[in-house]
């Protein structure tokens, strides 16, 4: 059985947004399995905003190599396998990257319950990257509790749109989101029933947010960075907590980040800045999936997706993401 | 009974380094007291960081106001009261400013117990602005336990000498201070037995913490801000806490000021940046100023001193203390 993987490989290190002179699309016939091998057919690629600083030297997540696929994580099904956890037929999870087919180890994989809910939702409402990520975020991270007041930057995409809801689950009084455009904050508003949301686009923030929080913010709940960070420092409280999740104004300039200017009202306010990455939860990740699942099948939370067509438009896809162009979650059906 | 109080008020806002033109001598005859009010002859005062920020309009901490005098932490004795709480001859601790002669609203004023410790002590090695911030810093906000490597900037000065002693009595295993100049890097490790200490300004900052905290930096107390606190956050680990206490490198230029550029490492190492005040923790002086009590008695902490004269000076050993031409706790004999 001769079988062809069309990937796309990165051929040079983009320097801020990446171009088409960055990757190349390549077909290769598949490598016969080593023992403790799986061949994967990739069915939906997640198309997540860490993706882009895999592409620079050195990056902040765990990068992707010159000549190599790009990072991505995926859902598919096992069509061979010389592993015993794994047989085919198999729905599975794990790093797939950008291609049609991918022989991974097997450690990296996931066998998928899809009794518990469908393949995408575990690149969406359950996924690591986003709800599991907003889900730890909100809930241990940021401590929500019954009368906060939460903000949510980039509150449209897959995390923030999570973050907001799981928010509201666990007794946050007001969430307010931050998105770019009318069409994303009305969708906040009477889709996902955030009690507000601000267009950064064409309003003034920090106005707005006197407006929404007079009393000031208690949990903010970061996905940008850059001046919004610094907008949101402004009006925090005694013992705020700000959760860093990710910094999506500042992956194309990693080398020049623009720090948090207003840092010092930390001191002034006895408040807290704390980063996490998903897989420092890594130990809690049933109790996440557990109640992520319940809240999911309740309709208690909402996945809006966006689903593109065709591995070649990776790259393309990719930028959709960075520009904001897209609505929930993006994925890539390869 | 006449009485002049000399002191040093402010006549214009500085930008950047203050020079003798935002500064006039006054001398004015005291006014009689109301009730409630309480004469103090000035002693000594402290000079403190947070000093500079009040100069600013609309201020970090509480403002100077132009015509006024500037705020300073001192102690001093009662001349005369017309508060039942204080009588001729009181030692007593407040924000007594810039002045010879004070005439305090009772409630800022403390009574200060000198069988506990002298009076000047009640402004080092006990002090509001140095023993008990650095005592809540390393141990409530730090939460410095055994085994852990700490790094103290501004190591020399009266917080950071402070912090580096209590980090070392709170069971450190490394505690590792950042100063300008050999002559207090050696001071640090010398006298105050710090394991080690790195001269900013003749040495690479990141590489020598490469060499002396090879497993990464698990609490950082913070008084400088800038370059620094970047260097330092290349190098904390999973858990690591990053304590705001100051940004001394900053305050000149408050409407300027440069984030920490390296802020996303919280996120991939799961750590914390958490600010503070002393204020912040009113409630649990008592056990802080008890705890370091005990440890000035047994001889456990030194608060070296440097004491200047004259309350005419006030301006220029405020810019001493900006300049880092001091050397412990600087203290003005007016």
């Amino acid at each position: 059985m001769s079988i062809v993987n069309r990937k796309i490989v990165l051929v040079s290190r983009p320097t801020g947004r990446p171009d088409d002179s960055n990757f190349r699309y390549v077909e290769e016939e598949v490598a016969p399995l080593d023992d403790g091998q799986v061949l994967v057919e990739v069915d939906l690629l997640g198309i997540d905003a860490f993706i882009r600083t895999t592409l620079d030297e050195g990056s902040f997540h765990r990068g992707a190599q010159i000549g190599g696929v790009i990072p991505a994580l995926g859902v598919g099904e096992v069509l061979d396998s010389r592993d015993a956890g794994f047989a085919k037929g198999d729905k599975v999870f794990g790093p797939l990257s950008s291609q049609t087919h991918a022989v991974m180890p097997a450690f990296t994989l996931r066998k998928l319950d899809t009794n518990v809910a469908p393949a995408n939702a575990w690149l969406g409402a359950l996924g690591l990257t986003t709800g599991l990520t907003a889900y730890f975020g909100i809930v241990d991270v940021g401590r929500v509790k019954k009368g906060d007041t939460v903000v949510v930057s980039g509150a449209a995409g897959a995390v923030g749109s999570m973050a907001g809801q799981i928010a509201r689950l666990s007794g946050a009084d007001k969430v307010i989101g931050i998105a770019g455009g009318s069409h994303k904050t009305k969708f906040l508003v009477d889709e996902l029933r955030f009690d507000a949301a601000i267009d950064y686009r064409n309003e003034n923030v920090g106005a707005r947010l006197d407006e929404l929080a007079p009393n000031g913010i208690d949990v903010f709940f970061d996905n940008v960075g850059g001046e919004i960070l610094d907008d949101v420092l402004m009006r925090i409280v005694e013992g705020s907590r700000i959760v860093i999740c990710g910094a999506i104004s500042q992956y194309e300039k990693m080398d020049d980040v623009r720090g948090p200017r207003n840092y010092l009202k930390l001191a002034e306010r006895h408040a807290t800045m704390e980063g996490f990455a998903v897989f420092h939860f890594a130990q809690h990740y049933a109790r996440g999936e557990g109640q992520l699942a319940e809240w999911y099948r309740n309709g208690d939370i909402i996945m809006r997706e966006q689903i593109e067509h065709g591995v070649e438009n990776f790259p393309a896809v990719m930028n959709m993401l960075m520009t904001g162009g897209h609505h929930g979650k993006l994925l890539l059906k390869v």
